[in-house]
């Protein structure tokens, strides 16, 4: 219905849809995800929902990040932010305004249909900002961005796992360039087991059963076998802390 | 192959996707999803596959409503009538006629793909339902509108589950106008189960494992928890009764 | 992002999804999906990406079948020749070079987002072949096409099960033409099993329980109950035997 109603209110708009397998209610995951695609979405309009607080008073706002020619519409409740400041500074922020800015329905209002879809319509259509709301201070959108990885002084780099992908791929906060003083084979440390890890460029480099650290194509370090996920092998999930240490 | 065939019989016409998880040979859930979704779809072209019939003598028919700027494309077994209900008086049927309606093809026919896709993107182009086939009486089309709630001389409200979401949201045949009458409060019955339940705007006005009446965003009750699944905590499967009583 | 990208290069090119469903590193599940769409698909550019050897130095492709309008884009791993095949006689075939084709990134590579999706769309909208890389033979790219079903003197027919759909229907890799000489039922056994299926146009010509032999919408026979799953009563799997007998 959120195709729908672009289609109506901008014909010939282009729309892709990102991902519809986010788990309920989970926003830090629709963060991360959004997060990790922004960089190719843009110039363009980002629309999300993962928006558990829906009917309260979250606010409803959109995001410009004028230097990638971005606009992020969605609640304020910190799915948006990490992917805004994976774009850039962000230039204005406006509460939507549902009375002015929702399209005529039936009495019932799904945010998603009702509110973000038009107004991402008549953005990408060229509309401003300031015409769906009151501005908002961007030092008070809801969120954080995604956390740095941490370097100790042994050289020790502490990871927080961002995300298992339907391949077992670990995901990392993490890029090669924050664990290039390791070396090329680190220890890596996730929970109660330890294991030797072999930084590579592809999973095909590494032999069976070996785990990796590959550059993923996102640019992140993923802790990874071939063929295989080196999520279940290592009892990681998502959020959980990965030390990587001089072998 | 359904989309493609539209973008070579109708190039530039916008297709929507409503959904492909409508579970197998569930005539019902299909009639229901589309039921739902209906009001949002109009003006255009609906086509709906939950065909456990073809290839038996089932029609396929092409339905429609006039003031809804909608024709209806789809097997005649009840999976298109509760939309064109929802969208109006039923202004014209056909029975679609594979031999001069649908596509050439490889001398196999999947009905979706070699008879709806095309009758579909032709009348989406302006083509006139009168030369896909035979005039029907509307009347004789199969299936039946969705079924109202009862109202009992107690003021018990005899409701049925239309629908379960991937929340865990019990969906009702009833809105918010249909149990007024109960107060803020009312005791719901499911099965063996009794509990209280409260109307609520939204999921987020409920406490944690509070049962809520909550207004959906099709305009419907749904029994809700706050973050949690309703259905699970009550035992509540589509099809169920539920009877809403004075508290 | 793949959609992203073709829409940025390639304005206005109308891109259908065929699926998203492959399981993970399942070359040959990937390659028997394309081979059974391609008809349907063109003209156009297919794009396929089931890439396990990604990194390595499988090399990437564009292959195409002057006779269809088709351009197959993908790694060369066996994922295309199939449905090249399928098409028609291989016109031409060349080695995509990434560092003339991909798309400016972000430092790492993707080969469907940086690659493949850029080329492809360059060729929807008319772009020679010879431009992205080093020509090829067409009798060095990988993969197989696939198999033909045996036929023994005792006019035994042995097939192998090419995918089993999402209603247990199982595809043998045989169509009614093979079968012809057995009669309207057969001797079917698979594993240590043996039943007798009968040949069905449609499956609800069949009887409740009744296993049967229906030519599917790709025109290929799938053994088949009406309305259960042939697949979990008969205990098939994908790429399992199967023999047809006379009765």
């Amino acid at each position: 219905m959120v195709h729908r109603v672009i289609a109506a209110e901008a014909p010939g708009v282009p729309v892709v849809d990102v991902t519809h397998l986010v788990p309920a209610h989970d926003v830090r995951a629709g963060a991360l995800t959004l997060w990790r695609a922004a960089p190719w979405l843009v110039p363009g309009v980002i629309l999300g929902v993962v928006d558990p607080g829906v009917g309260t008073a979250r606010r409803a706002v959109a995001v410009e990040v004028a230097e990638a020619g971005a606009v992020l519409v969605g609640p304020d409740n910190g799915l948006l932010l990490p992917a805004a400041h994976a774009l850039g500074r962000i230039t204005a922020a406006v509460e939507l305004d549902a009375a002015r800015s929702r399209r005529a329905g039936r009495g019932v209002t799904f945010a998603g249909r009702d509110l973000f879809a038009p107004v991402s319509a008549r953005i990408a259509l060229g509309a401003d900002l300031a015409g769906f709301g009151r501005p908002l201070d961007p030092a008070g959108l809801a969120g954080d961005p995604v956390p740095a990885p941490q370097r100790e002084p042994t050289g020790r780099v502490c990871c927080e796992v961002l995300w298992i992908d339907r391949f077992g791929n670990v995901q990392l906060n993490a890029g090669p360039a924050d664990v290039e003083h390791l070396g090329a084979v680190v220890a890596l440390g996730a929970g109660a087991t330890t294991c030797q890890a072999r930084l590579a460029g592809a999973f095909a480099e590494l032999d069976p059963q070996q785990v990796g650290l590959v550059t993923d194509s996102y640019g992140l370090l993923a802790v990874s076998l071939n063929g295989a996920s080196a999520a279940a092998l290592l009892g990681i999930r998502p959020g959980d802390r990965i030390f990587l240490d001089p072998p």
